[in-house]
């Protein structure tokens, strides 16, 4: 079955990451956000500073995905090389982007003391050429797109309000529909044959099974999603009358 | 430069993480632990519980490097197929294992009120052909491995406990060194320059720059990494000159 939805790829630009050192928040965040537009999360990828590797990356899944979103790598330090990357990918020289260039300076003339507009940071005004800024509330180096590619920040806040100011841009789909359910003391195993059973009778609702294990106690949630709010509102009655059956309490939402 | 040293990359599986509901924890584990033992983590990618994209992801992968790790989709749950992925992709079946059926049989015996061993549960003791037991301590479950590719679960507590299972049958490389120095109240952009030239001059040493915003204040975070202890110490040793001469005062470690 082909989907007809768009469809989107996150690009995690970082060896911090890879390396432990920092733990990822923006998969989650974009994951979110990016169902509720309609454009479901199809890859997320975590790649290192390595130019071979994020122009390669980048060609691949730019012709795959209707949206490629990057964060990381796009700061004044020698590490941050995401942006001549994408330029290097889409075959066009970087360059100083004149409108960046006067914001930032203004920004830094602003400042007291005064900042500096020096080399390092001169390369966060420059991009793809052809590339639209990303600007945003929280950060006056600004991100950018170009073609189907956009360029965020790896800070999470930072990322939030670029992805913010471009969310009313993007064409989205049919929002996703997510309905969550769980029950203490049952054992996924239990009620295995049963939930798939669920799921083989409903065609359009993906049903998933996530054990938890709180202090409070262990149990399972059950997540139903699909665009048909109907359907998804019809299997998950069917999935809580089957854990009544098998003799759970279903609670909605999430465990604490 | 190519890099003698084994490689690995993660798969982690599961809709819940593209979707937002989750966020995991795996990546950064396992990239904690993959580079103390010297087998850097060179990517990480979050796929969907699909068949066409486990299966044609892990035949990509497990070419271009030395391991492979999952994590999610081997439990008991229509969901839960990465188990059969992993033997089609190797293009073997899917059989049962005797060895982790005894095993879990025991165990579900033992407890009070004994588990039923249904089908459901069978597919926890169906492996590819040739695969042999990733047993833990956490859970009878096992993972398992075939080839270069180890499956484990994706709850990080049962993850955690199937890689130290196995970490000391990895063939690992020279340990990497990591060494992280902090300054309050300076600017990446002000310390860019004097940062790439360290870099610069400090072969075989990785230097990341990483701004932080804390209650406490805002700062750059520099990471030092390589397998030469002497030549990360130096090039920290330069760093923290580098950030008194800009005023600041270095700290080792990560910022509170």
């Amino acid at each position: 079955m082909t989907d007809p939805r768009p469809t989107a790829c996150l690009l995690v630009i970082g060896d911090e990451v890879l390396s432990g050192r920092t733990r990822d928040a923006n998969i989650q965040f974009l994951g979110q956000r990016l169902g509720e537009l309609g454009i479901p999360l199809r890859e997320a990828r975590v790649i290192p500073d390595d130019r071979a590797v994020i122009v390669g990356t980048l060609n691949e899944v730019r012709h795959r995905f209707s949206y490629v979103f990057t964060t990381g790598g796009i700061g004044p330090t020698h590490d941050d090389i995401t942006s001549e990357c994408v330029a290097e990918a889409f075959g066009v020289p970087w360059v100083l982007h004149p409108e960046a260039y006067a914001e930032m300076a203004a920004d830094y003339a602003r400042r007291d003391p005064p900042i500096e507009f020096n080399a390092a940071r001169m390369r966060m005004a420059t991009v793809p050429e052809g590339a639209s800024l990303i600007r945003n509330a929280v950060s006056v180096a600004p991100g950018f797109r170009i073609g189907n590619v956009y360029v965020m920040a790896g800070v999470p806040k930072v990322m939030q309000a670029m992805f913010e100011a471009i969310a009313p841009t993007l064409a989205g789909g049919v929002p996703i529909i997510s309905r969550t359910v769980h029950a203490a003391g049952v054992y996924e195993g239990t009620i295995a044959a049963a939930l798939g059973a669920i799921q083989a009778e409903s065609p359009g609702v993906s049903l998933g099974s996530y054990p938890y294990y709180r202090a409070a106690g262990t149990g399972v949630a059950i997540v139903g999603r699909g665009t048909d709010e109907a359907a998804v509102e019809a299997a998950m009655a069917r999935v809580a009358a089957m854990l009544r059956a098998a003799g759970a309490e279903p609670v909605e939402g999430e465990p604490e």
